[in-house]
C-alpha cells in the first residue's frame, strides 16, 4: 500500500469552480480509487503547515500543489520535505509548485519559466514510450485549455525527460521530468492550472497515478550521514 | 582574462606544512602563472566573509576550499554564491567543500560520503579522454597520499562524469564531476586533503586550471526571473 | 512470467571447471529457481546460431555470454538481436560480451577496455542504492578472483550508472550500466570470467536476476517504422 | 583551422531551386566565410562515394546531408565514417540524415520519427542558453516553412539536448542533440528540408557553424583498440 499525502496551500479562500472542496480533496479522491494507493490530504494554513515530522514520516509519496503562497511556507517545513526526500520519500510537484521552496531546494536552480494565461491548447507528448510514467497513456495528451508554461525552464538536466509540452501560442516545455535526490525520487508534472478542469481529465489522473507509483520508495533511510570508515578494507602497504 | 577568486575558510590558525601561507595563497599563485587567468584570494573570517556582492560580481570563477567551518558560513553568503552561479558565475569546489553550504544547495542532496585518513594512494582515472578537464593530463593521475573519499557519494547524477578515483584501501569515488545550474557551471574535484601536498602536484594544478577554464562563463545574466509573456507568438483561435 | 533465453557461444570444447555443462546451463538453472522467471538456453554453434526469429520472438530477456567467437557470429544474427531489442526485448550482456557484435551495434562505439588476467580481487560498488539492480544486495560485492576489466571503457555515457568496479591491481571500471535502445533495455554486467567461479556467488546471481527483471519489456512492438502523418493535428493557417 | 568536408548524396538530378549548385556547395560556401574554417565538399555518386580513407583522414568535421539514397551507400563507406568518428572526427548530421547508415550505426536505434510536408512554421527553441551551440543565437529561431519532424524520435537519450522544435501542426521534436561516440562528437540538427530555403537563414547558418566548432576534435587517435595490461600497477598480494 502506497501512502500518499496530497498537500495544498489551500486557505479556504480559493474558489476554483472545478474543485469546490479544493484541489487536494479532488486529487485525494481519485488517487483513493486506485488500487494499492491510500491517500490523505493536508493544507498549508494549519498548525505544522501539514508537513510535520509525524506526517512526513508516514508518507511514501507527497503530492504537492501550490501557487500563490510559496513564500509563506516556513524554512523549517521546506527543509523537512527536502530531508525526507533525501531519505527516500517520493514527491510529485504539480504545475505551479515549480516555484515552491522544496522544489527549488531540491533542484538548486531558480526554476523560473515563461508563462501566459490565454486558455490555450496544450499537446503533451510522452516521448519515452516505455517509461513507467507513460504506461496506459497515449503518446499525446490534449489539454483543451491550459496556462502556458514554456522554456527556458531553469531546471537541472532531468535524469529522465518523459514528456514535452506543445502550446498553441508557440512555446514548448519539458513538462514531465524525473530526478533522484538522495534515496528519493522527485517528479515534476506541468499540467494543472487551477482555473481549467485539467485534473478532471482521465489521462492526467492516470499520469499522476503513474507518477505516484514510480516515486514510491524502494527503501527508506533513518538518516543519511557521513560515514567515517576507520579500517581500510584492503591492507595498505 | 578569466577573473578567479580563490576562497578559503582560512582563519590564521590553520598550519598546514605544505601551505605555510594558506591553501588559498598557494592555489592563487599557481593560477596566476597560467596564461589568461587573473586570480585573487579571499577568506571566510573577515567582513563580508570574502563573498560580498561586490566580490562575486567581479568573479568569473570561484574556487572554493573549506573543511572545518562550513556551518559558520552565514546563510546570506551561501545564498549569494548560489545566486551568482545561477546567473552565470562558475564555481570549482575542492575536496572537503563537498559539505559546504553552497555546494549542498546547488546539488539538493546531502553530499555525504565515506572517508578515512590513512595516507593511502589514490589513482584518479580520467575516463572521458576528450573532455576539456582531461586536456594535457595522463589517463591516470597517481596521488601518493590522499584522504580516502568513497562512494556512496550522495550527489545528483553528474551531467558529466570525468574522473573516478581508486583508493588503495578498497573504495572508489566519482571524483571529477560537472553540472550546470542555471547559467553557471559547477565542478567538483575531490583531490586536496590539507595534510598531504596534493596541490603541489603539477597534474592536480593542471586539473584545477582546466576546471577554471571550463567553468568560466560564456554569458552572464543581470538577473534570472520568471517571464510573463503577454502576447502569444502564434494567434490562438 | 519472464521468458529468458540464456545464450552462449558454447561449442562443446570449452571445459571450464566451474561450469562442467557450460555457463549457459549454469545460469539457466539458477534463473529457473527464481520466481516468475522461465529460462531456456541456446548456443552459437547450431542451426540458426540459437538466435532465430522464432527464438527471439519468444524471448523477453536475452542473457548473452561469449568470449572467443564474436567474429564468427553472422551479420544476420547480430542484426536480429539488435532489431528485437529496438522492438522491446531486453538484453543482458555479461562480461566479455562487451566485444560481441550485438552489443557494439547497440552502443555505436568500439566497446574496448583494458584487461589483465591476474586472479585479482574485485570490489564492485553499487553506487545507486535505490536502483532496481541493487535491490537485496550489499553496497559492495567482493569477488575474490576476477579478470581485470578497466577504463577507458569505450561506451556511450550510460543512461544509468549503477556500479563501479575496483580492482586490486589499480584500475576502476563502469561495471554495471543500463541503456535504452528503442523500446528495449540493454544492461551490461562486467563480472563473469570463465576461469573463476564468479557465477557461483549468490550476490552475482542476484545481480543477474535483478537485471533480468529490470530488462523485461513493459511493451513490445511488432515493428518500429517511420510514420507519415498526413493531416496536421492543428489547422495550419 | 577546422577542416570541414560537406557531404551530399547529390547525384546531379536534384534540382532544388534554393540551392542550384547543390546543398553541399551552398553550405560549403557559407562555412568558408567563417573565420578558422576551411570547407570542401564531396558527393555520394563518385568513386569512393566521397568518403574514402584519404578524405576522412583529412577531415576534422564531416557535415552530412542526404535524403533519398541512404540505402545506396555502401557498408564500407558507412563503416569508415563510424570508425573515424570513434577515433575523433566530428560529424554533424543534417535533417533527413537521421536515417542515414552512419547515423543509425552511431546511435544503435532505428532513428525513425514522424514527418509531414505541409510548409508549416517551426519555432526552434534553444533551451540550453549557455551551450556552445546556442552562442550568438536568439532563444527561438523561427523557420517560416519546414517539413515537420516530430516525436517519437527513436534516438538514445541525448548527452546534451540543446534545442526543441515546435511545429505549427501540433508536434514537438528534439531538434538539436549532441552525443559522444568514442573520441568523436556526433551532432544532429533537424532543420533543413530541401524544398524550403532553410539554409539561407542566417540563424541556421550560425547554428551549423557553431556545431562545426563544437564537433571539432580536441584529440585524434590513430586507432582505438583493446589494451592488454600485463603488469598490475599495484602489487597483488
Amino acid at each position: 500500500m502506497i501512502r500518499v499525502t496530497v498537500w495544498n496551500e489551500y486557505n479556504g479562500t480559493q474558489n476554483f469552480p472545478h474543485y469546490p472542496r479544493g484541489i487536494h480533496e479532488y486529487i485525494k479522491d481519485f488517487l483513493n480509487a486506485c488500487e494499492g494507493i491510500e491517500a490523505t490530504s493536508q493544507i498549508q494554513f494549519c498548525e505544522g503547515e501539514g508537513l510535520t515530522e509525524e506526517i512526513l514520516s508516514h508518507t511514501d509519496v507527497l503530492v504537492y500543489w501550490a501557487h500563490g503562497f510559496h513564500e509563506l511556507l516556513s524554512e523549517g517545513a521546506a527543509e523537512r520535505v527536502v530531508r525526507h526526500v533525501q531519505q527516500g520519500m517520493g514527491v510529485v510537484f504539480l504545475h505551479s509548485a515549480h516555484m515552491s521552496k522544496p522544489f527549488r531546494r531540491l533542484m538548486g536552480t531558480t526554476c523560473t519559466l515563461k508563462w501566459r494565461e490565454a486558455a490555450e491548447r496544450e499537446r503533451l507528448w510522452l516521448i519515452d514510450r516505455n517509461h513507467p510514467l507513460a504506461q496506459g497513456l497515449p503518446e499525446c495528451i490534449v489539454i483543451p485549455h491550459e496556462e502556458m508554461y514554456g522554456e527556458r525552464f531553469d531546471i537541472p538536466v532531468p535524469d529522465e525527460l518523459v514528456g514535452i509540452g506543445w502550446f498553441q501560442g508557440g512555446e514548448v516545455m519539458r513538462s514531465v521530468c524525473c530526478y533522484r535526490r538522495g534515496l528519493g525520487r522527485v517528479i515534476y508534472l506541468q499540467p494543472g492550472h487551477e482555473t481549467y478542469p485539467v485534473y478532471t481529465q482521465p489521462e492526467i489522473q492516470k499520469l499522476i497515478e503513474n507518477a505516484v507509483r514510480y516515486a514510491a520508495p524502494v527503501s527508506r533511510a533513518e538518516k543519511v550521514e557521513c560515514d567515517w570508515v576507520q579500517k581500510p578494507q584492503e591492507e595498505i602497504k
